[in-house]
């Protein structure tokens, strides 16, 4: 029998290796995308059942065009991972309207163009699951957060109208509130006086992705937060 | 000596001309802007020390252009209400990525202009006040807001951004969170069932709206809701 | 013609006065409660039209017995003012059971018989203000506000059913957040270092205050927040 | 080698005992806590690993013994989870200071003494998992919720300062927002027109309070809803 399909978009290092590395092992077909074609077909070695294809999030057309692909050749898609995010850490005085704009592009529109494509499918499957990646900044903006927050906030309430609208239909739609600084090799060489401590470790945001999806259906997670123990908050 | 300048982005019947009357009446000049220039040219025959500016909150060379046309003819602004708002009340299947990107062009972006333009003049004048017309949809996402509710939510988390910002700037930004049905011709005949009671008099939203120029910088409100007494909340 | 009365329950040094003095100023007779008989008195000498009934928040009898005081010796309460606030700011380890109680007795079960007290003769007038004064503790429990933000937020989440039950009946609830240190000799001798900008001035608290008991009521609001301008959020 | 203890305050029909089954057959040993001893020794009989113990969640003096039995006879406690609730659903009228009281002492006072009892053993062991079970109610107030509401965001407030304190230790704490009716024979018969989607199951809330424990400690989870997906909200 064929392997069940999850799609990440937004494969770079950490939470997307990470996701894609769980979705794996518990025995899907992963279809891993994003913009970097040598990084996912990198990845692609590392991690088995896992597919490379080239997805730009602010590509109007992509999701059409990368869904029937990933249909076409590895099966229908039963778990979307929303994880492309972008967004400059700036204040007003330092973001351009292109960087206000390109944030947008990517968070929100991007996730409303995926969600579009992907729910046909869905739909006629009888079920499916969306996860969708937020930050701290999704709740709140800050003086240096100006196009990350304003987009992340918008990416939320879509995925609130999202979760509203799907659940009764048995699409399960959840967001992840990431509240911590990702322990990867270019944030620690960033920050050299913070302890491992501090660090998130993306297998453990990985874990919760996964448990998200295999909530039985009486009792759905829309928000979870997820942040290192030791964090102040 | 010259009265001071409030300039009310988004003028069309309801808020829009309540604000115009009461910072009229509060003895500002006030420039009316919006799209609609024969409407603005009508309003500014009914109100007094009113100036109209054809004025496209999705332009994005607009409020560059017309800001300073404004500083020549009637003064440096000193109160910016951000009052444009679109948005379809339409679902996930039923919005077009148009559509999604117009509410968040109008609603956001829009205000992302505005606020880059108007805030040189207030930083060298000291002092100045931001208030952005919000509404419950700010506040989450339902199953027929997807464009309105994710624009406003990005709207939202940029006004707090922006307040965090320029409060200790000496620039007071608000974000009043309308909560109810204005009412108009047009929605009380398209709510032939409900009693007067139940819309909300837009001259009383521009009480709250002006207060909130008129607070003692000791003690800003950065956020306010409004609904009629009667309202289920 | 008698003038409207105003209570308010918690007179202390800060918000109780100026919203004492405030609501004087615009007319009100105003009953001035707290356990502290003479400040009271005190209070009551410099500031006209003042009346001061010794109140204990955490009495269950108080509301009932001076309520009735109030309405025989000046009139019927048409503003019901809850300042009575306590809580010391402690973590777990030094919150004993006492304080933690003596935190909700006083914030939130005094404001639940204060209610029940003030409402039959609103209902009998057919209006009435209520404005309960919060905190940013009513938002959120941080580690060193154990006793005060879990009472604060049952405080706000009361006062919330209030303003969904009795607006209808033309009783307006507000909740004001007060976010930011009140500018009192105590609180600028316990932090020499800060400038005088960094404390709110509770007169300019009382202006909001009093503006909450004037709005139309078609737009009403139930919750505002007050911060200094530079204060950090 | 013996069984890692875990203690359910609040085992009466629906959720209290779904946890406990859940633990035991993750190889828990389970200390059943509430008032009705012989519901406990009936749910005992049905469940392996469990232990009962008679506990009012408004005796001061309850934790602290109840804990010290639990400690001597089948161990330290390693996972707290708190689903003592109470609280009329009634409106401002119907609800009488007493049961107002009531409400509070369960929901939050009891955690309060209940957290200061269980954290000595926690921190001596270095790592120890408390799980709350809240409500819709602990978002917000509304006409027919006085006491309960009031006291669920009180519990909620407690529990956030508690997760911000104890994280740092290694101590998890986590707060569940059940947003559902759970579905039990009392419910199914008050509710006779539901459908049995339109109910939770008790079991699959448990799945969710047991992953809470089990999660990675660089990315813990404080707060998650749970909801049946037919649910609007």
């Amino acid at each position: 029998m064929s392997k069940p399909v999850c799609a990440v978009i937004g494969v770079c290092p950490g939470n997307g290796v990470s996701i894609t590395k769980k979705f794996s092992d518990e025995g899907y077909a992963v279809a891993i995308c994003s913009r970097n074609i040598e990084f996912l077909n990198k990845t692609s070695k590392k991690i088995n059942n896992t597919h490379s294809f080239q997805y730009d999030a602010t590509d109007l057309n992509a999701p059409e065009k990368v869904f029937s692909e990933i249909t076409d050749q590895i099966g229908s898609i039963e778990v979307l991972v929303y994880n492309a995010g972008a967004g400059q850490f700036a204040n007003i005085d330092n973001t351009t309207v292109e960087s206000f704009q390109n944030a947008w592009e990517v968070n929100t529109r991007g996730l409303f163009t995926a969600v579009k494509a992907v729910i046909p499918n869905m739909r006629k499957n009888g079920k499916g699951n969306i996860v969708v990646i937020g930050a701290t900044a999704s709740l709140r903006g800050n003086v240096g957060t100006v196009p990350f927050a304003s987009a992340k906030a918008a990416q939320r309430s879509l995925a609130q109208s999202l979760g509203k609208t799907l659940g009764p239909e048995n699409i399960h739609v959840s967001y992840v509130i990431v509240d911590g600084v990702i322990g990867l090799d270019t944030t620690k060489k960033h920050m050299p006086d913070k302890q491992d401590d501090f660090f998130m470790d993306p297998d453990d945001i990985a874990e919760s992705v996964f448990f998200l999806t295999r909530q039985p259906k009486s009792a759905w997670t829309f928000e979870l937060d997820l942040r290192p123990f030791g964090e102040k908050w």
